[in-house]
């Protein structure tokens, strides 16, 4: 590889701890360049920095928006083999144009038309689905029919085959979340094709595998030994996940613990075999603030997108500051502080690549200034 | 200590590999009497069998002949400070006398009279209830007032003071389960009173535990990242229990999978926080066999207790054989082959010391001679 | 069952909590007995006492009384098939005359003649040897001869055909220790027969278990990713015991971290898989005490056995107290408080069932008074 | 944010499943621009390919090349506060002159002039160094000096202070491996400053670490129940290392197991508080082949480096191919298939990202075809 070919350009500088710069030092620079070759002492300051300080930009996309656009794709753009999903994502501003709403995490809306059909594939790529709004549409994971109604909170782990269908003569969108970002930048992602009709058109109320698992403290004896890397519930129906929130709410009513913080509560989807996070890289969770609670600012290792669901938030993300509410979705950066609060209540979804840093020892959470 | 002191006794025996009988061998066996010593060689056969030989028996006590002692005992033992309980407690046969239903495992059944209260206190051994008829008893578990149901299961674990008291005009008694035996063999087990008396006597629905925990796949973030020895979730109620034994029973209608075997459906009680048994000693499950259903025949490492809840079952303990009805409780000793089948459908209790073996490598099953 | 069959004998006291004691009680009583139950209320302060109580007491047992036992055993007593080994168990005074040292050990000196053989067999109990004096013995693990030289520390886990032989032209002798207490009591051992002599008969000074596994942080690549609940390191020999102890000393006189407490280095044998102990259910260490060291008192749930391996050691359990020296074993009890001084330094050989209670969350320390 | 501001591009091309180019079309996709938004259907192609098609490539480095420069660098740049390490990164021709071997693997030579300090600080990044020849290095890690020398492997975990000192009067060079790619992309790294100079001078043969922790199979009882997310052994020796590997083909030759496979012997360093990967990021291994063998061709996920130690190998990796020396180092993509042979026989060092890709369930490998 020749000196005009090579990616590496070394940038000098002033910052502390340079060398002087002569002519030697700029033939060493070069040669260096021409081997592939890049000094730490001239990147240190960027590459290992006293705190995150992540490329990626708190954002905020307006569902007012992406809706129309994504009806939009509805009729310009057709599902199918090949392009396989009308889904569009978020495209953080500090990451250079790519689909990624943060360095590890996709977020998009998908769209779906009356009477449509996305074709199945499977890939290693952890996803769910998280409905803000609509009905109507199936989504099959391994040849089970699973409901998709407000509210509800839906899995996709690795490597299940999947396709959706819309049973209902109206459209339905809703959010994708998966861990693309991370498996392309570290190479580890994998895919494949299935039929390219879903096969299974049943539309039942809960899946098989709610059927199975998804009674409180409940697992069935014939797989009761399993450890499983993801949830086996495919569906978390917003019934559930909103009597757990009142149920909070209204212990602190009564003076009991469990509750986050004032005014604040809070759950978090599990894997029911592990009591861990419902897949490898991806946390979800649902939150509720009343009128007038506002959260601790939060500062933490690694980067999260929310979704409000209802109401109206008051967001601070850094010097980054927003009103949003239903539909609306904002990334938050790693290590960005992070506070919301409400005038008149709001319940957000949250999710984040917080199991990423967990399992490798790696998380650091701040909160007010006091870390623990 | 002198050889009349010693409690050693060298049994001389015709079993292989066993020395010529001599003086000196009898001077020698004496020698070792005095210095409390026993050889290996003639004991080796009863220590260590080529399968578990327990001494503990399969047997069968019937709930109409608890019930009415139980109640006789109602009226003629006091509830409190210093019996503490008025528990009666299943003695094995194979085990000398001792209140022991396995070697493990604790089984009794506890009565409380109208208005009556047990007193608090708390001890490391780990408890549940199980309620096969009745209620108007509510367990008060560190401060948090548990209703018990017919058809609930209800946990105290370890180390959390709990006293119980009866706000109805009726009588009620229930199935408590311990590993009093496992504590009290291994010298594991502590003990502390609390007050003489509950002085929580709130009666409501639902336990505060059971606000934070009871719903299916979630938790609440404010104890997000705990893992419990034992389950946070004071009572699993009959409607869940019931619900998902039926959706086991429909699915298997259906063609899918989630029965443990034919026209037999399982469910075991977890924790939430690992997904694994309730109580790190105790395992809990409930089983639903239909009309004509049996279950194989199966042995394994460790002991059983169940208790009929509903219907009439055939069952078959090695060389035991009994059909078994309403609150019918009976022990099933170590590797013993047991099979339950019924005419007219069934639904069985039941607990075992299971985790003790698994946590230790030292669980093995074997189904129908085939052992996995 | 008839009254005069039952095992059960219910037991009146004045203990605290007692009921009056009346005609229709013992009628009551003698119904109980009928029916084999026992009430709580009369057996709960032995059953469930404020701390561990246990039945088996602290004993010592002299080296210099066993091994001349041990010899005459040789004389009289051949090694075969059927006797299986010339073990000699140690037998807790508080245990009714079991060969058991502790409620879930055992602890025996085993003797090999010259040139003599014990016979293949295997067991899921798990066994070690400990070698106070000695050498000339192979242990054959599964194909594998292992040495056995003083100080060394020998793992035979459990379900590996195993047997002895000895090449040399005098007797050998050691300690056994293993679980089979624990597995009789809880019905949980399995036994199988091997061929009747060993027929691997080399004599290597390194096992092939130590080529591939005993070097410091070191695992091979071709079982990489194995966790084996016991360790696959067969024997763990003096040199780099004595050199650990050896180290935590200096580095004690050089003021760093390492040591228990002031002039007391120990080390614990473990599975490099894990990094836990080295059986499911044993554990086992090597404590050096300087001269003038004494250990601070201790107590903890569960039992150990100790055996002196060179100077002499002051030991108090309880009530109890010894000078013990080379080749002493003794037993302390659960929960019993232990201190070890030494005028002129100490090493001694310990293990214990801790493990057990660890993973079942009973694990308790109590050092000084200070419980943690 | 207008349209001349965003990052995204939208890229239309031929590949299959794309809608039909109209002007409908493109302004639709300019406003997805507009909106920082973009389709998953333009880009799954490249995003969620059938395996992984990492963007790094192979690359072999030269030690004759990097050596000099290393030298020069010596000459012309001093090591002090603000440059911290005069460390010169291998830069992966396909990550765009960034300093990464890999994704998320640094490696450098790191080179200190004789008499030389580098100054002390810490970072979460997890570090290596492995030492392919010279000596005359001490490392300083939390106050223990760590000597550095030929073959050995030695550890900086994340967060310990940490400086070096050449106590010698000859240059030395070692490789240094660290995570710091992976926290910066996923932005989890923090950063401390420590004292401009090495206070603890003091030049042991063994580090106090070494003294506690690297006995094999033994652990100190003072810290017996911790599990560090790190190995505590500072210095992998070589002794051990070769002892090690020497071990393993003189069982292959006995007709033993233990090689990874026919002449292929390795070791993995390990955390003996785990028995897992010596960092939570980074796996550590030692490869010998014996002269005339090969490996099998086999491709992972994630990515390594490894560095030829001593002999000369031939590595085909993809359609790249060298025949590799003492201290070349050369990266191998995810997936990419490996083959190392060798005529006169070789050593070679190798660390990879493969904890990752296990701790997350994402791992996979291939050999010869046949996927595991």
């Amino acid at each position: 590889m020749t000196s005009t070919e090579s990616p590496v350009r070394i940038a000098v500088s002033d910052a502390p701890g340079q060398p002087e710069r002569t002519a030697d030092l700029d033939a060493l620079y070069r040669r260096f360049e021409d081997e592939l070759l890049v000094p730490l002492w001239t990147e240190i300051g960027d590459l290992m920095p006293a705190h995150p300080t992540p490329a990626a930009r708190a954002h905020l996309w307006r569902w007012d928006t992406l809706l129309p656009l994504a009806g939009r794709a509805g009729e310009l753009v057709p599902v199918g083999r090949g392009g396989e999903r009308r889904a569009i994502a978020l495209a953080n501003p500090g990451l250079g144009g790519a689909p990624y709403a943060t360095p590890t995490l996709w977020a998009a809306i998908q769209y779906l038309c009356p009477r449509e059909d996305a074709p199945v594939h499977r890939h290693t790529q952890h996803a769910f689905r998280f409905v803000v709004a609509g009905e109507g549409v199936w989504t099959v994971v391994d040849g089970d029919p699973v409901a998709m109604r407000r509210g509800d909170f839906l899995l996709t782990p690795g490597w299940r085959f999947h396709g959706h269908h819309n049973v209902s003569d109206a459209p339905m969108a809703w959010l994708d979340g998966l861990d693309i970002p991370f498996a392309h930048q570290t190479g580890s992602g994998f895919f494949e094709l299935g039929p390219d009709t879903v096969t299974e058109r049943a539309t039942p109320a809960r899946s098989r595998a709610e059927r199975l698992w998804a009674h409180p403290g409940l697992r069935p004896v014939s797989s009761a030994g399993e450890r499983t890397g993801s949830s086996p519930i495919a569906a978390y129906r917003w019934e559930h996940t909103d009597q757990a929130l009142t149920d909070q709410l209204a212990l602190e009513d009564e003076g009991h613990p469990g509750v986050v913080e004032p005014g604040h509560a809070a759950v978090r989807f599990t894997n029911p075999t592990t009591g861990g996070d419902v897949l490898p890289t991806i946390r979800a969770e649902f939150h509720r603030l009343r009128p007038g609670a506002a959260t601790a600012t939060r500062r933490e290792v690694g980067s999260s997108v929310f979704q409000v669901f209802t109401g109206e938030a008051s967001v601070r993300v850094g010097d980054a500051a927003w009103t949003a509410t239903r539909g609306d979705l904002f990334a938050v950066p790693s290590w960005q502080p992070l506070t919301i609060s409400t005038r008149s209540g709001a319940d957000l979804f949250r999710f984040s690549d917080t199991p990423i840093f967990e399992r490798l020892g790696q998380d650091r959470v701040q909160t007010e200034g006091a870390a623990r």
